[in-house]
């Protein structure tokens, strides 16, 4: 019964989203340096929901109105004008639970603000540090799914592919895949697959270069390591919340 | 002297055509299934020229014109209006010899004409039949190199990529690459090199399906053998020539 199993896709850069179906698919959102990592991590410690909002004046203009942490960096700093950073290491349980944070960052969240103008209505973060629930979730539905690579300023990269990649080797005999971006992103995480980091460093990937030189190898390690924030961040209403299914299985 | 050695990116599709600098830089076009494969084999048996054009209508209007094989397909099909097909094998020496060849295909020439519309003047096409003689020739000049890969309708294919990697694998150590779009391609060529065709078919790639359901296996494996078209198909007043640049080393 091949032909009955749902589709899945890989757009590997926001530039290519109008090519995919994000109507009738759950669409993933990935952005692996930093902005899905740090989502579900400020999630997992308790956060009452993370806003994603494409600019910084969209940031500072909310934090105004609403209790909140407003959050965002460009260029490796804390934007101007927003009072913390991009780090999952920034939000700790005891600094974010039961509060409300207000995120914007250069890729990921310009890619779910796309994803939403195109009629999406099922939207999910995935990262490393939530990777089997997405999986389990993506599993759990018999929907057609596309996973979003946020990219760098449109370029295709690296670790969200290899995310992407990781999310196929443990779905793929339950989805119908003729897609050559998925085929190659799960090529690309078999080669990896030892060590995310190490890969990442010697394929000397841009972007492990541009937050190697601001310091944040650990960041980077921490992103790069599955599971330890198992929460499924879900859109619902123009904020990212635990979706409830968890509480059913 | 590492920053001195020129760059070398690699663009996935020519919906990402716009960020990267065509201007300054070779650009060498690849359409491996099949339209560069073609132009390289026409152009290694002797055609005099080959004139890419974007659309059926302007092959057949430029067919009118001049003295010229019009060739072109749609659906895997001769189009209609036109006299031949896109397989190298319909253009062996007692045919193509000393003719001037009019080529539309669906992506390699629709990438050409974006690349020339926004200032590229300096245009190679890159495929396995003439792979050595593309290396050999970036390597004997100094300048920056942009891999452009004609991708499918937009999306990302395998066999491009494969050719992109084939070329990265072997110039690398001449140029500057911060590109994850170039280590991604050479990652999936070192994956795939003991057996271009077995990987796509392996791999499940789109187009291994498409041209196999018309029965172009032997395309195909033409398609990703290397060298057998020794000539560089160079850009030249609105037609690709054989460069000369062969006769000098």
């Amino acid at each position: 019964m091949a032909d009955t199993k749902p589709l899945l896709h890989t757009c590997l850069s926001p530039a290519l989203l109008n090519l995919y179906d994000v109507n009738n698919s759950i669409v993933v959102i990935i952005d692996v340096l930093r902005a899905t990592s740090t989502i579900a991590t400020a999630l997992y410690n308790g956060a009452k929901s993370v806003i994603p909002v494409d600019s910084v004046a969209k940031c500072i203009e909310l934090g105004k109105k609403i209790d909140s942490i407003t959050a965002g960096e460009r260029d490796g700093k804390i934007a101007e004008g927003l009072k913390h950073g991009n780090s999952p290491f920034e939000y700790p349980r005891e600094f974010i639970e039961g509060k409300t944070l207000v995120l914007t960052t250069t890729n990921g969240t310009k890619l779910m603000h796309m994803a939403l103008e195109r009629g999406a209505d099922h939207i999910i973060t995935g990262s490393f540090p939530n990777l089997s629930v997405v999986c389990d979730y993506l599993l759990s539905r018999n929907q057609n799914v596309l996973l979003g690579c946020a990219a760098w300023k449109d370029r295709v990269n690296m670790e969200d592919m290899l995310f992407a990649g990781a999310v196929i080797n443990r779905v793929k005999n339950h989805f119908s895949i003729n897609c050559d971006s998925s085929q190659i992103a799960a090529t690309i995480h078999s080669d990896a697959r030892e060590g995310l980091f190490e890969f990442i460093k010697q394929k000397n990937a841009s972007h492990y270069h541009r937050l190697s030189d601001f310091g944040l190898e650990k960041d980077m390690k921490y992103c790069l390591t599955a599971d330890n924030a198992a929460v499924l961040p879900f859109y619902e209403d123009g904020k990212l919340v635990v979706h409830k299914y968890l509480d059913n299985i």
